[in-house]
């Protein structure tokens, strides 16, 4: 008989699935099931009920939908039997909030509250709570410590209060009603397992809980709303986890549907950014990991805590347990790309990418490559979706100088890639500045696999060696890993005591390393100052970008 | 027997020509006839002698083979006998200088020269002079008051003595062979009457001559290069005459060759930039003149000598005589627009162009108008070919601020367009804030005849109404008048005393009057403030951009 770890990894728009065996570390099966109502935006998908502009729902019956089906699929694909499925590990997009009943009904799901979008999943960039966010943030600011020590300063739209807020403010039916409000995180082990618990890694990252410390005070909530006072002990309620604990075991009904039995225990959850670094296979002080797709997260995994300006947070345990996890960000990276693609470039680059039966960023990606570092005239600030990392600031924008009659659109595209190494590189030397010192430089996603050309500008660019380890599907695989350190915890042979353990046998090693080449770290060098000039002309105040965008 | 005046207005790839009837002012007959060999850059055409990036030459051939093909077609087309031509006008593209013979040959012909690229005319537009323009600006600044008071305070590779300099520099045997150094505003003068003149209008822009001083002392010429000492009295003498006077009468040979009769009286030349305000039929001081083609060149009539920091020149006579013709200018307008369809434009928008049956810009223009002012985020410097007015600064690019991954195509195009308009008003405010008001705008070229959208931003961003007479080839027809004028100060009764007398008859009144919205003018105002302060933030001090330049 053998053992395998499903590991499930809950994005925008699907849900993937790995089948990983504990013994040999082989992938035995993958699958991907879509969500059948995707981003619900612009309006609700079952009434003509319109959603502002800045709202993004999501369907938990899709959720549960998709893990049933691929947990089948895999069965069949990868030949196992339901006995031989050992651990359950998840991880989901943060930070997705939901209203449940004491049971694990969401409360959208209730035909009181169907038509309320406050009573659905409010997706993590649903962006419609920034009032209470700048409310709650003006507030903490002057009022507490741990902002600064712990989340950045800044308080997200993105995070548990905010949305919690929304829903107190605008609908308190539906707060009064809600038993528990679930980050998604936690909601799927909670309807896997039936129980309430809460990952400490995510918390520490968006609901203002310090290991040691807490949550705040029913002061500080009260203050803020006097529905707030005792959130943390009802509606927040539930037993605290480090990843890669038990959490529960499979209910009959979740077995059933997944067609597993009741002895596969299930970890407690991860945040899809987080999970990157097992994922990865990386579990070592000092470690930097870059995921780069649509926007760009910075994770770093380091002994000590040490807090400094421009980080979005420093969680206890919040990559693997043991290691503070500090996060920062770009909040676009291939999304401008990919605007570049659709708002500038000119139909004879999508005829000669067609003849070569490239993409079209393939085909300018080529192109743009050719070109030697700081031979274009051309920079630009890559904040075309505002600043996180280090600036929080989404009042800033895109920039680009040095135009002229000869600049080229793959010289633009370039520029606009470099920009956007330049705010990572930014990023890392404010960690080295303010004394954590990275080691290693890790990237991951789709950006760091299909596009080796930018990953040698990044190498480049850092003047060091960026490693891109070859793992399909690696927040899949990081949940996997959290499941089988699970099943260790609970004493089963087949599972892992550490991360360090289970990576070691659940991770491919193959690696590729991009290492600099000193030429062109010194052009990049030059490029790098005026770059920094331009960040501090229009950062540092960031009156001029502001005005602009009124 | 009727009476007609012929103007020639030589640009920078074609001649055209127009016939206009002196009794009723009506166009007889127009003409035009396209170089044959156009700007010569790259390789000489008629050997494989290359040519270094920069330069752009001519030959003199084109010119003389085109009038005369013109006048011949006029003739016929207009039903005039040869004896019915009165007076013959032209103006040229300047400054584009030639080495010539006495007898009037320009030196690129004689088989000794012809394959020596310095021997051929130097196009307006030949920047290969730079170092040498340089050269002498930084004498002149430094030994010099004129250079401040008349030009602008810099020395452009496109004048005279850059130009003569790099011939005897570089091929001091073309120098020496030479007897005379001919603008081309006063060579096609020559090649019509036999007679070495020079128009004071061009001299009082380009080569440093100043009403009642004259041209610079022999000391300065040495100082410079000792070849230059005495150059004002030998290859570059000649009888100075201001615009509307009579320079002669067709030669024999060049009566035949167009048809014509040697009673026809050829007009001092004019330069085709500043042509535009009798072509237009402007004659009044307090009249601003925007050519707005390629690039947008400002013409001011003004009756006082008033010099302040921004101008190109100041030259007496400059557009008419008795007024002080004031010139500024950017050195790229149409020319950006032509480079975003080429660059940034996606192909969506060409089908949908075609699909209109519009030119690309027509549409790009058709969505940008209808975008209301302030309302894009951005903003942009229209620096793309550096700033010639008020900044006189070739280190400059263009920039573009304000992008986010919602910006449209259009809105980039909109963004452009405003950014040339903010451009012209920040010259045009300079007038006034120096104390030349300016009475009445008027705007003519390419652009003002096809873009009636980008008038109307142009009279609502400045606030101010913005005429547009309606005639077509202006400075054909202010080559004509120029004819005319010089007929009536022969004395004979066809022609006219004053340029406002002869405007009234030969120029259509026909006008189109944009007037501002004074909702609009206020949202510009805001966004204009935002240009301004991206202007000094980078034209101030230039050490970024110019530190991108290299």
């Amino acid at each position: 008989m053998g053992s395998y770890a499903f590991g499930f990894d809950f994005g925008t728009l699907s849900c993937r699935g790995i089948a990983i065996d504990l013994e040999t570390g082989q992938v035995a099966a993958t699958a991907e099931e879509k969500y059948a109502h995707g981003v619900i935006n612009g309006k609700m998908y079952h009434a003509d009920i319109p959603l502002q502009k800045d709202w993004n729902l999501q369907d938990p019956m899709d959720w549960l939908f998709c893990i049933c089906q691929i947990s089948k699929r895999m069965l069949k694909d990868g030949n196992i039997r339901p006995e031989e499925v050992k651990s359950i590990g998840t991880d989901f997009t943060s930070c997705t909030l939901l209203p449940v009943k004491k049971d694990g009904t969401p409360l959208c799901e209730l035909a009181e509250f169907r038509d309320k979008p406050n009573a659905w999943p409010k997706l993590w960039k649903h962006h419609g709570a920034q009032k209470y966010a700048e409310e709650i943030e003006a507030y903490a600011k002057e009022h507490t410590t741990w902002l600064k020590d712990y989340f950045g300063g800044a308080v997200s739209s993105e995070w548990v209060f905010p949305k919690l807020l929304q829903v107190l403010r605008e609908n308190p039916e539906i707060y009064d009603a809600a038993d528990y409000f679930m980050e998604a995180v936690d909601y799927i082990v909670m309807a896997l397992t039936g129980r309430v618990t809460r990952c400490s890694a995510a918390l520490g990252v968006n609901c203002f809980w310090v290991k040691g410390q807490g949550y705040p005070d029913p002061e500080f909530l009260k203050a803020i709303d006097p529905g707030l006072t005792d959130v943390t002990e009802t509606k927040l309620a539930g037993e605290i986890l480090t990843v890669g604990d038990p959490a529960g075991h499979l209910t009959e009904d979740m077995a059933a549907r997944m067609g597993l039995t009741t002895e596969a225990v299930v970890a407690a959850g991860h945040s899809d950014g987080a999970v990157a670094g097992c994922g990865a296979g990386v579990t070592e002080s000092g470690s930097m990991i870059l995921v780069m797709g649509t926007s760009t997260c910075h994770q770093m995994m380091y002994k000590d805590y040490h807090a400094f300006e421009g980080l979005c947070s420093i969680a206890a345990d919040g990559m693997v347990p043991g290691l503070y996890g500090y996060e920062s960000g770009q909040p676009a990276t291939g999304d401008i790309f990919q605007w570049f693609a659709d708002t500038g470039v000119p139909e004879r680059y999508y005829r000669e990418a067609e003849e070569k039966k490239q993409s079209i960023l393939q085909y300018l990606g080529e192109l743009a490559a050719k070109i030697e570092p700081g031979t274009t005239g051309l920079v630009a600030l890559d904040w075309f979706n505002g600043n996180r990392s280090i600036l929080s600031n989404y009042n800033l924008s895109g920039l680009i100088v040095g135009l002229t009659l000869d600049t080229r659109t793959e010289e633009i595209y370039r520029t606009l890639v470099e920009a956007n190494i330049f705010g990572s590189k930014r990023i890392l030397d404010n960690y080295e500045e303010n004394g954590v010192p990275i080691s290693y430089i890790y990237a991951v996603g789709g950006i760091a696999r299909k596009s080796p050309w930018i990953m040698q500008m990044c190498a480049d660019a850092f003047g060091k060696e960026v490693i891109v380890p070859l793992v399909d599907n690696v927040p899949a695989h990081g949940a996997a890993v959290c499941g089988a350190v699970a099943l260790g915890k609970e004493g089963k042979g087949e599972g892992f005591a550490t991360f360090k353990e289970a990576t070691e046998v659940m991770i491919p090693k193959d690696r590729q390393v991009y290492r600099p080449d000193a030429e062109k770290t010194k052009a990049y060098a030059k490029v790098y100052e005026a770059y920094k000039k331009l960040y501090d002309m229009f950062g540092k105040d960031d009156s001029f970008m502001k005005n602009l965008r009124k």
